[in-house]
């Protein structure tokens, strides 16, 4: 038996979700602190008990989501004036995306290894625009990432669209090289943080990437439905909102969009949760500490990865000099559906990834909350399994 | 002292915003009943204490969500395959609107009494596309609606898009009408139905309507942040989502997007709170009686317009022979901003309509769960204000 470090014991028992199941699956949904969930209950309960409009409820909804736009911009040094509030990162992509003024012929480059909340929005421009969409081959994203993405671009790319980090195999791109690359040649980068953002660091204005979307309910420890997306302020004339929910405004049809990021935001939010995700970024920020977490992930990720490599029959697919908290891996003769199901007969939550374009692999999130007993025993798990 | 209805008793029992306040908003944010909370309490204290990702995770939630779909879609003659849950009604009609194929010249007729979640979108059509908003006077709405708009309407006119009772002034659309006149000019319709839903019978499919789009946390007495679109399902056709998140796809940019109305949601929701607007819906439905409900709504708020039409210094706007639950007045000599501030000092809630092109008025939402004492008092109480 490992000694768990008393910080990460005193951590875990605020989340309950990782003392039930050994818990590898933030890359889908994090765990929920009681701090977050304590503020969301208190506020539907005062919703239901007290009413919602009271005076200057308006006003303090929106003071609210400015709150939580800092502590996000905080987070990923932006300012708060880039950041709007979404229900998704599949939405702050779409709003991105849809914000261009495309022209048939256009083109955006992008990975074999993209999610679907980038993937299909980006087929629909191929559909509703006639933007072209070229793949970059970026096998597992432990090779020459950049060559690869600069390779299927064009003069006629105008978009480099990615992940930073790579749901279905791990890898964290070097978006400073991509970004660098792509405004070189005069395009735009706009990324799915869906993975990045909380698990990895993640320098805004120093990345200099045009957009970000990220995801609330990940590895920021939030609700489901809530989320940010990132512009840069620059780029305000670029992007322009498509769901335009304020704006002064006058009959003859012209408008000017509420200042800076917030012209994305398609309203309406849940306050409760909010709320919720302001109380856990707080949270993460000062009770656990992001650096913390970062550097704890990647060393457990790491733990992981070197374990499952020594099993007889896996391959691990995410490229180790490249890896954060995210581990793939296929168990020889055994499709990864099965490998997730018997694991969590076993206690232990991981997920599958099986989506073209991108490779079919079993998935394992550590998270700064699993213990490096967790860890040895999901590898032995696997090996027992492997074995069998 | 008027005797109260033992059902409204009993039922204002399970609405404790509505015991606190006299509470005329439900045209901002309805009460939401205990039974709603509660669910919504429970599934968000599960979500912290088991987690959030278990086995059959996505599928119950897809279940869930066709679940509260059907719901709606009942309540408003449709199928639940034309029903789209959304955030917001905003975000409802800027779907539909952002999914036709707009030509420079094209044309849509609107009226002067919408709300800015439909007016911006209109703007936001006419900076993008070249689309030309032309705004139909209707008064308050009393007059010949349907003559005004057919008046505005020209060969290049594709869309109607109008409320169907009018959060501005509260008169009821004759819709069938409106509707027969765009159809019979090849126009579709595509209505706001923030303040219709919940509050008076909406028969979609008897309407003919092409797209309507609701609120959840209004005449629903859901949560915030919930909504639905309705697109009738030969325009699928005509109305093509934007924010596409669920679809079929090939690397070379080809898509087929999900089945059904279904197309048009834009991930991801907030689960307790669906579960909630699925309670509210219930409760509404079994407990209260749609129809029980829209007949006391209207009663009411002739009661409301009778008393206010015998207040010296007191306009009543609300078209008499077109109301339901929406009582619009105006008090000489008297901002509607301080009316309702100084009735809220007597703890009665009202809101205020201040937004061109619409009028400024003060107006009470008369709901089934407020009292004959409750309106009686609010008139007198304008009166008492209106004389000082």
């Amino acid at each position: 038996m490992i000694a768990i470090d008393p910080k990460v014991e005193t951590l875990r028992a605020q989340l309950p979700a990782v003392l039930g199941t050994a818990y590898f699956n933030a890359g889908s949904n994090g765990p929920i602190p009681r701090v977050a969930i304590d503020a969301l209950v208190a506020a539907a309960r005062a919703e239901c008990e007290v009413g919602r409009i009271v005076p200057g409820a308006y006003e303090g909804n929106r003071g609210r989501n400015r709150r939580v736009a800092a502590l996000i911009a905080e987070l990923f040094n932006a300012d708060a004036s880039e950041i709007a509030l979404t229900h998704s990162t599949a939405e702050g992509l779409s709003t991105a995306l849809n914000g261009i003024a495309w022209r048939p012929g256009d083109e955006i480059v992008t990975t074999n290894l993209e999610h679907p909340g980038l993937t299909v929005p980006l087929c629909l421009l191929a559909h509703r625009y006639g933007v072209v969409i070229r793949y970059a081959d970026i096998g597992h994203g432990g090779g020459d990432v950049v060559g690869a993405i600069a390779e299927r671009m064009t003069a006629r790319t105008r978009v480099v669209a990615l992940s930073s980090l790579m749901w279905s195999s791990g890898a964290v791109v070097p978006l400073a090289e991509v970004t660098a690359e792509a405004h070189r040649r005069g395009a735009m980068v706009i990324v799915d943080g869906a993975q990045s953002g909380g698990q990895v660091p993640i320098d805004l204005h120093g990345l200099g990437v045009d957009a970000y979307a990220v995801s609330g309910q990940k590895w920021l420890c939030g609700p489901e439905a809530t989320g940010a997306l990132y512009v840069r302020r620059d780029r305000l004339a670029d992007i322009a909102p498509t769901y335009l929910r304020y704006a002064q405004f006058d009959l003859s049809g012209y408008l000017i969009p509420v200042e800076g990021a917030m012209r994305y935001e398609i309203g309406e939010f849940y306050g409760p949760s909010i709320l919720a995700l302001e109380a856990a970024l707080i949270w993460l920020r000062d009770e656990v500490g992001f650096d913390w977490a970062y550097e704890r992930s990647v060393t457990l990720g790491r733990r992981c990865w070197d374990g499952l490599s020594e099993v007889p029959g896996v391959t691990v697919t995410t490229p180790r000099e490249r890896m954060a908290g995210l581990v793939c891996f296929a168990v020889e003769g055994m499709p990864p559906q099965d490998l997730a199901a018997k694991l969590y007969e076993r206690g232990m939550t991981i997920r599958y990834v099986a989506l073209a374009p991108g490779p079919t692999v079993a998935r394992v999130a550590t998270g700064w909350w699993n213990t490096e007993e967790e860890v040895d025993a999901l590898v032995a798990a696997v090996g027992d399994i492997a074995s069998n």
